[in-house]
């Protein structure tokens, strides 16, 4: 171990290879605080040829590797596990920007490049790079690709995957791949880039990438709309989307539970209606035109909604500080919900024509199992992906429902299945949810998984105890 | 042979497993009679549980198959070697459509059914299959996937791939693996769908597809520009695409010569414009919207054309009959050609910002290996993807000069790659490109794939000789 610490220093220069403790330790604990693991080494390789050369020293001395990016996973994806005597390979030094084409609608950035900074380059550029998380100060480029992150455009522009060109990675023998395409048509053979999206550092790491751009958005309009329930919801996205398309950017439920806790806990925060209602859904059209006339649009389509008895009351924001207070309300739920104290959390998706059999048929079935729970229920229902919480209301209460996340679990996720259902949509599996998958995985899956596992990285080195 | 044979009899029924030599013969042909093959047998199942009792058969046999649809590809991809005793599955009697989910925009359809057949299901629930090819009455939904298909919607909607929910496919080994899955979201271990799209039937068979379905389009725009360039065409793409986002669905190219062509040829045609010119781009906007205003914007948008210098002249059509008769020149361009005579044919793609770099650098390297050749240029600009065709215009020349095809594909191919592109944008590989992508691929590239190919299909036995 000591020769390929040796080795590791010799490549990447002595203070970006860490091996004391206290050096080594913001890396080995997972941004919730979930997880803490051991590694030899963390390293901090400079450019691709210094990755490709640290894999080679790991592949020749037979040592595991974790790859990590800004560290914001949720599932323990990029933290060794403990025990472990891998060399976690952080790439946070990748920083480059490397070429922007705006007539092509691409731009080639670095593993260590942060989603605000891809973002920043494109509208630097007069473009959109759509990807937006509530990491996306922090996390990097190697890591919402090899999550395949979603955030709140998906329903417009897709997930991380959908918005990859071309991939430059290191193999787990230390070749480097240079898959930097940035084609819209490229018909020769297997999609090999499709191979590390979504593989979480399991297969090789993914150390630049090319990826889509899109003409910027000059026009929004946004509305927050009371509903019966979420069948009216699911009714509201068919007939919205028929009229308005692609306008339709971001259609989020939240229910009046999610809503209670952000007044209860957020400074500020204050309900835009009168009244109390069962459910919302939070509307966003934009357009790349500046005159679209969406207000006049959203308007209209809601005037019909409330006649098909479909909207109960609502509000379209009259100003773009008025939208980002009805933005607030959805995207602070999950910091209410932690003032709020723990929780059973999943992150499911299902087709959304089954939304709400999903939510009715899990409330009945966690009511009856634990009468008196708090369910809270929110997410990007145009992509069928729910945020799906549970908690007892009375704090003391608590710990001990804490202690039965795995038939709450049970519960939740055997439903997501039988309705053809996911039991991760974005968060990925990581150290988490691997025995989840193991169980809800069909056998065949799982087999063939492991066909490309061991064909890709036959010593299993690779991000070990992940995924798989 | 004569067992697997009785075997497969059995299987689908004596009518569906043609062995004489006149029955087989439709199937060993490929539609542009380039390649004709042998086979044991032609079978045609009737569903995914005879697909897997066939491919299990000829696993059992150690027996070659060829998986084969609609039988409308370029490359020569389903049509089995000359000598070979594979066994042509065709897989057109797979013809239900099994389910449509209007609130989930999603279809789930067997391999057997036509393009125009999912794309009339789609229409009958309200919404869009966006996909469309020339070959659309003919081709089949296993073989757009199995090449992953383009098309003229590319621009807007993508290629096959990306229409893709989920996949049933019968492995090599007869095991039917049910992945149609009809989620936006699913992040559960490695995209397995994403192996069999456009790998041309050498890892399994496609069975049955889950689609995406959109809303259907209820305006739209047309309008024929003349140009003076190809880099006056990229830079008016760009102005139109920031205006009006992806209401641009179409923005294809066609020079003079292509045009002239079509004006010689085909009954009826006419030039819109009342001069000639260099280039011209047909452009079409499309809404969800019937009151859109596509029209008005697309005038402003030409206006400023112009003012820029940029347009030379152009017309927007006034009626459906106008636009038709506009779209009608661009696709009689490859009937035109085949009237004209045989040609040197090329699909290529580059980034769209190379295009002009692509066809200048192309035209004088063509040129001064054979003067006065003629060019044949047309294409989905918007995808950066140019068919790119060469003759001689005078036709007792013309044989001679096919005879080097190797030495033009060489020209026209290394300047694809020179620029990044590839040497086959939208029709795959098959037989016809084998040997080329061999010299193009980047010996990583072939590696990578062998190694998929050979963890799926150790015995290599799915569609031998195409592809790799």
């Amino acid at each position: 171990m000591n020769a390929l610490i040796e080795t590791l220093r010799a490549i990447v220069g002595e203070p970006h290879c860490l091996v004391a403790d206290a050096d080594k330790a913001p890396y080995l604990t997972d941004w919730r605080g979930r997880y803490t693991g051991t590694a030899s080494a963390v390293v901090l390789p400079a450019d691709t040829a210094e990755v490709s050369a640290v894999v080679r020293a790991c592949a020749d001395a037979g040592c595991a590797i974790v790859p990590q990016g800004g560290n914001t996973g949720l599932c323990g994806g990029a933290t060794p596990l403990a025990g472990s005597a891998a060399v976690v390979v952080n790439l946070s030094r990748l920083r480059r920007v490397r070429r922007v084409d705006p007539a092509n609608n691409a731009i080639v950035v670095e593993a260590g490049v942060t989603l605000v900074a891809v973002q920043a380059a494109a509208e630097e550029a007069d473009r959109l790079f759509p990807l937006s998380l509530a990491s996306e100060g922090s996390c990097e480029v190697g890591g919402f690709i090899s999550t395949n992150a979603g955030g709140v455009q998906v329903l417009r522009y897709g997930n991380a995957r959908e918005l990859v060109l071309g991939l430059e990675v290191v193999l787990p023998d230390g070749q480097i791949w240079d898959g930097l395409r940035a084609l819209r048509k490229d018909n020769t053979g297997y999609d090999l880039k499709q191979l590390f999206i979504g593989a979480e550092g399991t297969l090789g790491i993914v150390t630049a990438a090319s990826l889509k751009l899109f003409p910027r958005l000059r026009a929004s309009a946004t509305a927050w709309l009371a509903i019966a329930d979420p069948a009216a919801a699911v009714d509201l996205l068919g007939r919205l989307r028929a009229v308005a398309g692609d306008r339709v950017t971001a259609f989020e439920l939240v229910s009046r539970q999610s809503l209670d806790l952000v007044l209860q806990h957020i400074p500020g925060a204050r309900d835009p209606l009168a009244d109390a209602y069962p459910w919302y859904v939070l509307v966003e059209l934009t357009d790349t035109r500046i005159d679209a006339g969406l207000e006049e649009l959203l308007e209209e389509e809601v005037g019909q909604g409330v006649d098909a008895g479909l909207i109960l009351d609502g509000t379209i924001a009259a100003s773009t500080t008025q939208a980002a207070a009805l933005w607030a309300l959805r995207e602070n739920i999950s910091e209410a919900q932690k003032r709020e104290g723990v929780s059973i959390k999943h992150d499911i998706s299902v087709p959304v024509s089954e939304i709400p059999r999903f939510i009715a048929l899990a409330g009945e079935r966690l009511e009856a199992a634990y009468p008196g729970l708090r369910i809270v229920c929110f997410g990007h229902l145009g992509d069928g992906n729910l945020h799906y919480n549970q908690s007892r209301p009375v704090k003391g209460e608590n710990s001990a429902f804490i202690e039965r996340t795995a038939e709450v679990n049970r519960i939740v996720h055997g439903l997501a299945a039988e309705l053809g259902g996911s039991i991760s949509a974005e968060h990925g599996i990581g150290q988490l949810k691997r025995d989840i998958l193991m169980f809800y995985k069909p056998p065949i899956e799982l087999e063939m998984m492991k066909i490309l596992k061991r064909a890709f990285d036959p010593e299993g080195r690779m991000n070990p105890g992940k995924l798989l």
